[in-house]
């Protein structure tokens, strides 16, 4: 497969993955990291996956506190197509940004967003959907990816479905939805009518930036303004931008109004909550009551043990006698838990905030 | 109370007890570990409870490499009276070295012998039990002293207690038995007959040795030759010396032959097998639900758990949602084990030993 002529990739590489604590810190998120045991961090993973889509064509948005890692991780992409947000403003200001600098720097492009720290296997189908996504795109419309619901998850929005299109390889929208309750979501996914809202889409970078403008001219002009006007204007604009998600900004009002087109994508897809669905991941098979271990198996010893355990201290660590346990070595932290408390990672963070502890989390 | 005259405290200092790794290690055994978070090691403690019967006149043995650790811990203790196993002979010619030498130093010496590694919290009592002891020693009895049982220990011997002497405030001993079933360990504690055997002993020095003499003519004669001849002596000598407990070599033929004493003893004892008997000494009412901090409770944060956590890598440790939880943090290995496994800790040790590990046992 080639890639797809003005097909830019964009990477908001953002989030702290506070319940994947003490792995994920404030300084080395989520995406940095390395949670599928590959040898390629969730970030490289993503640049791996768009790689056929984009070429070189591969935009990241990172906060500034990030870039030397980004850049260290990513030695194929210019230095030029390393984005740095001053600050952090949501993913409006984020994404916005890649858009309004690709609309002076390709007339031609069609962008597509994808976070950083997804996890999805299947490369050649989300390919296949990408490309689906480009074709609908270029002929305007705003286009998601829904990915086809496996379980009734309540943690995820839904899109809902509406009828096929006549000129273009997509679905249309009739609405996004919040995060459901657990019998909403049993009944959007026994309907067959609802995908999960993955946060991915595809778009000409001027229909974003003129859907932006008609709920909020302003933001839409400061974000080229920004663009046109390089670092002075960065200084200057950025800290006045709203803190808004793309979803709100543009996404949710454009589908009540009719514009936005999904692609129904039949992949596998992961965002890695908590240590708990890492443990799924690793492990699909649930009943197998082994021990994963991601890392170097030569330090971990374990006797009459499931679960997960991260060996990622460099140290010896040895688990006795424990079902569904999760252990997670760092260099200066080491959390143990029973993986039906894995939500409660996000706990010892605010309460390692709380305590001043700030150098841990 | 004032000190005995002429009674001296030998202190035998070895033992790996690698049912508490990775705590205790080869090169940092039990003994030099705080494990009741008084702020004092077991050794210590057993010096500081030795010092109001024995004042100055305390003798460590212990192996030579860790001697340099037994000094600092002991800075009181001259260094005459820290004696250094070349290498590790059991415990026969641990003890039998230090009554050969306090039988050349002081011919009144009364010798007690106390393992460095017992927990023992009434001082007071263990005193007086000790004071008896040496009365019955100094009329020429070898005296143990003899546990009151509070549970059917199948991990001790026992000593079958006899009828009261008459001249010295002490009982015969009938039998020293091995480590029985757990039936048979019922039925002893039943009667009220029995006493568990913690190996502590009180006894005129030439009266060991004599003892000795009568099984083994050589053994003390090479004790007697090296307290004699200095280090020459020693580097001969040594090596030769049979490898046996004490228990074998003197006090089980002894009392078969009615020649042993046995104070009862009415005072608290553990020795510490494994993190469940810590975590039982720590929190004795096992029913509390609460997780037990030996250590800097600032680094330690638990939800919804229960159990014993060591923090002794000075990394912050995070426990969620487990009950009967040991977790034991050093800086280049971590425990985490269900209480019921604690046992298994041996066989960790095992497999690194294996493993060519010997940098972590």
């Amino acid at each position: 497969m080639t890639s797809v002529d003005h097909f830019w990739a964009v990477i908001p590489a953002g989030g702290a993955g506070t319940r994947l604590w003490p792995l994920s810190r404030a300084g080395a998120p989520k995406f940095l990291h390395d949670l599928t045991g590959s040898g390629r961090s969730l970030l490289q993973a993503t640049v791996d996956r768009l790689g056929p889509l984009a070429d070189d064509r591969i935009l990241v948005v990172t906060g500034a506190a990030h870039l030397p890692a980004v850049a260290r991780q990513l030695p194929d992409v210019t230095d030029a197509h390393l984005l740095a947000e001053p600050t952090p403003r949501d993913s409006m200001a984020a994404i916005g940004l890649a858009a309004a600098l690709l609309e002076r720097e390709d007339p031609d492009a069609v962008m597509g967003s994808f976070a950083a720290d997804h996890v999805i296997p299947d490369g050649a189908a989300f390919g296949a959907c990408v490309r689906d996504a480009i074709a609908a795109a270029e002929a305007g419309w705003l286009v998601t990816l829904g990915i086809e619901p496996t379980y009734a998850a309540t943690g995820f929005g839904y899109i809902h479905v509406g009828e096929a299109m006549e000129d273009v390889p997509a679905f249309h929208v009739k609405e996004f939805v919040e995060k459901p309750s657990a019998p909403v979501a049993t009944q959007y996914v026994d309907s067959g009518d609802y995908r999960w809202n993955a946060g991915m889409f595809v778009v000409r970078p001027t229909v974003l930036l003129d859907l932006l403008a008609e709920n909020d001219p302003g933001f839409a002009a400061d974000l080229r303004a920004i663009a046109a006007g390089g670092e002075e204007a960065m200084a200057r604009l950025w800290p006045t931008l709203p803190k808004i998600a793309l979803d709100h900004a543009v996404a949710e009002p454009a589908a009540a109004a009719g514009r936005i087109a999904v692609v129904p994508g039949a992949f596998d897809w992961e965002d890695i909550g908590d240590f708990a669905s890492l443990g799924d991941l690793l492990d699909p098979d649930a009943s197998s009551g082994a021990l994963t271990v991601l890392g170097d198996e030569s330090l971990v010893h374990a006797r009459s043990s499931s679960g997960l355990v991260i060996p990622g201290g460099g140290r010896f660590v040895a688990v006795l006698g424990l079902d569904d346990i999760v252990v997670v070595d760092t260099p200066d932290a080491v959390l143990v838990a029973s993986r039906d408390h894995a939500q409660d990672v996000k706990a010892v963070v605010s309460a390692l905030k709380d305590a001043g502890r700030t150098d841990l989390v």
